[in-house]
């Protein structure tokens, strides 16, 4: 499949989940890059999308390893590149501050007013791109938007005076989270309900339990990485008073709450969202042990999206991938 | 009234709001004053608790101006004072780093395992008690308590690079916050639905507005006093990325929240409580044309507690309080 061709495969959400052959290719924009995507990542986003968050429509997907195809700037054509994920102005203060990934401007990959990557081709801006190095192969690479997410904790926090951390979900956000706090802290426990999944979680000095009863309360710092909407009522009783909850949940619908104990313990409560791929990266190249690759439960040809979905939702999936070539 | 009377005068929670004539008087304990009261606060966690908020049982009333009647220490005997709510333990981790409002072992004033001072006498440990300082009428000295946790937003947040902050709620704890703030920031907004409070809240250069359709969204900081769970959500909306969310609403019932806005936006969400009445005292001393003691809306015998209730109920209403004499 070349570019030449107007139509693509693509994933499409359209209050429906569809595979569809007849997608029309993006064109590239000054400044932007068009991807040949070669493996895409089910993210938890995702599946919240297709019921009703963020109420986006389109093309699905924002976890991509690929290759660039066409860009004004012809030093990028044929690199290996993933991408960080919100299109930001450039013009704006926060752009002006490296903080794109609040720019009020911005458009998201498959999240927000931007066809993601789950499809034959995508579009991002060339600011946007990381070449992926030589040493670090594609099951690796796909890990990194998840990985640079865990890593922006450790960007919004100051840990000095922080020694207890538990992370709530054994899902790939909180195995990750767990392997990034364990890089500074280490008394770091995380909590799942799944046991295949803690046995993959295990990594240098971390803890790992299915029930939160078995944890000792008075955290320093929790990080809610349930992708539940309860989540947060949990890490409210394991957090000690004046300690913090790191909220990495994003869900259609959070049912509900009461912060009381937030307010009666003097909590923070710290929203946290998409890190920089760059951190992710080093990531990867300081700690090459860190077993990323494990996460990933399946891989599926992109014909086979809705089964794909499908085997995402299942408790013990982890990472699943779609493919866009056979090999 | 003298302490040899072995029943008192008091306003009783016990699933219904009372007054009562014939309660036990409570006795002095080794290291606690027992106070006679002089005049009570209602507060909203008042009208929260008899709505089931902390499942408190007993005495109702935390704010009060007494003085003191027995005690071991006697330079303390006869005193004028105002009190701490929270009777920690004294012994344990928090205690000695002077959070004994965090002691896991501490019991509170009118609101857990304590009877409160909406009576003739009420007791609590020495160490909780502060003279007023003649210079401080009654009017004043009475509103130190919520002045105190309006302070706490100082002594949790640096402030330094924020610059606008916006107040949701004009009730009582809504109005201090913004005076506070305003000791600090020279851009503060209040919105509040009730004219007639706005107008009480007019000190320096506060900004009043009755919509926050009105406030220019992008906050550096936004306080929710609004008393309302859905507070919250309008915090949410006037807060800019990466801004500073204070909370400082317990209700009994919050109903369905989405905390995804705070995930996006990457606010950080700080719960807030009861303040040191030594910043309370000096921000009395600091600031005397404070015009604190306009919050009050109306004075009742302990005998008319219940009207009380239902007048602090009524929109308008700020401070209302409860006097054990006449004069």
């Amino acid at each position: 499949m070349t570019n030449i061709h107007s139509a693509m495969r693509a994933v499409l959400f359209d209050g429906k989940l569809r595979f569809v052959t007849d997608y029309p290719v993006p064109k590239v924009l000054p400044g932007w890059a068009q991807i040949r995507v070669q493996k895409a990542g089910i993210c938890k986003t995702d599946m919240e999308i297709i019921k009703g968050y963020m109420e986006f429509k389109g093309i699905l997907g924002h976890e991509f390893i690929g290759v660039v195809e066409q860009c004004d700037d012809s030093k990028w054509i044929g690199k290996r590149v993933v991408g960080e994920i919100n299109a930001a102005c450039g013009q704006c203060e926060w752009c002006a501050n490296k903080m794109g990934r609040h720019c009020p401007n911005r458009a998201t990959l498959g999240i927000n007013n931007l066809n993601g990557c789950m499809a034959d081709y995508c579009i991002l801006p060339v600011a946007n791109l990381y070449e992926v190095p030589k040493t670090v192969p594609d099951d690796r690479a796909i890990l990194i938007e998840p990985l640079s997410a865990a890593c922006e904790i450790l960007e919004q926090l100051k840990m000095k005076g922080l020694e207890r951390a538990v992370i709530l979900g054994d899902g790939r956000l909180g195995i990750l989270c767990a392997w990034v706090l364990s890089t500074v802290l280490y008394d770091v426990t995380l909590v799942g309900h799944h046991p295949e999944k803690l046995e993959l979680a295990a990594w240098r000095h971390i803890k790992t339990v299915v029930t939160s009863a078995d944890v000792y309360a008075g955290a320093d710092i929790v990080v809610d990485a349930t992708g539940s909407g309860r989540g947060i009522n949990e890490a409210m009783l394991l957090c000690r008073p004046r300690g913090i909850i790191v909220l990495k949940s994003t869900v259609a619908s959070q049912g509900e709450l009461n912060l009381a104990t937030a307010v009666i313990n003097e909590l923070t409560l710290l929203g946290s969202r998409c890190g920089q791929f760059v951190d992710g990266l080093r990531m990867l190249e300081l700690y090459p042990d860190m077993p990323v690759e494990r996460l990933i439960t399946g891989r599926y040809p992109i014909e086979q999206a809705v089964e794909a979905f499908e085997r995402s939702a299942q408790s013990d999936a982890v990472k699943v991938l779609l493919k866009m070539r056979k090999n």
